[in-house]
């Protein structure tokens, strides 16, 4: 069972929009999947921007919320490819991947339907670290199928190594915030 | 009122995976909103991929899907900016945006958790042209907060021209779908 229903805890509903940091963290921590972009390695689209959706962890439980959104994926797919090549990346999360925006009818491009943008690259976890320990659990408590991922198709365990944190929750655009402040701020 | 709770049709299920197409334009048609990924226009990540989700419609209803994502978009916005650089994009949506992969008990990396990526070019679609017309129709008939948007804001219609198709709807590895049977193909 998954912790939480589409991936974001309505009953504990997001910061107040004011609280930058916390609603990136917020985000983060209770989306179950996040859209993440590439640079596409694929011919004849090479260079172009490449999307898909994938399940991300940053922490089995409040207390052990990082906002260090980890991965697990299989050698070969497409993004993977993407990030052999080159690394940099974008992770994007939304309140509209739960109910919080059409409970509060709210359109998802509403401004108040907050989003998060992360910037940097995508980095292999070492192997047998306590870092993989970590993420490892942080995953398979969230996503338990994925002990069941067939061993033959050599999954591993990455991050995104966040360098920039872009939120958009009011009107009046998106607001650049502080990496320290997003790392040091509570997911709540 | 949107027509569609969560963005997705969940009282008709998707079409068999092995109708890719079908399948590709049932995740557009029934998404409400979509990731998009663009090229960043900001120093210091620019040429970094960028992704931010965004509300679309390819018609507003079943008959009239074209398998377009139109968009409605803010002249500054962050997408906008880098697409005035450099058009090139993609765009991906999931089953995930629903509660179809919940219910089913699949994690929203499972493949079966079906996913789309187009990828192409994003077009500001011709004012008081009758594609503009109908844009306007299948975005506002599914958005109906649009309309009050702020007219200082200068929103504008565009569209992705679609180039390519990537489905992921099954074990197996993601599929490409011939551009032609995309757009031939029924959202159901």
């Amino acid at each position: 069972m998954s912790l939480l229903k589409f991936g974001l805890a309505l009953e504990n509903g997001p910061p107040p929009h004011w609280a930058k940091a916390r609603m990136a963290r917020y985000i983060v921590h209770n989306s179950d999947w996040a859209v993440f972009a590439s640079l596409s390695s694929r011919e004849p689209f090479k260079g172009f921007p490449f999307a898909s959706a994938t399940s991300i962890s940053d922490g089995y439980d409040l207390a052990s919320s990082s906002g260090i959104p980890y991965i697990y994926k299989m050698s070969g797919e497409l993004s993977v490819n993407d990030w052999k090549l080159d690394s940099r990346a974008a992770m994007t999360a939304t309140l509209a991947q739960g109910d919080y925006c059409s409970m509060k009818h709210m359109d998802p491009q509403d401004p108040r339907c907050a989003r998060v943008t992360l910037t940097g690259s995508i980095i292999k976890v070492k192997a047998n670290s306590t870092e993989e320990t970590f993420a490892k659990e942080a995953l398979f408590t969230r996503h338990p199928s994925m002990e069941d991922w067939p061993k033959d198709h050599h999954f591993f365990i990455a991050k995104l190594k966040v360098e920039n944190v872009l939120i958009l929750d009011f009107f009046g655009g998106a607001s650049q915030v502080n990496i320290e402040d997003y790392f040091s701020a509570k997911p709540y």
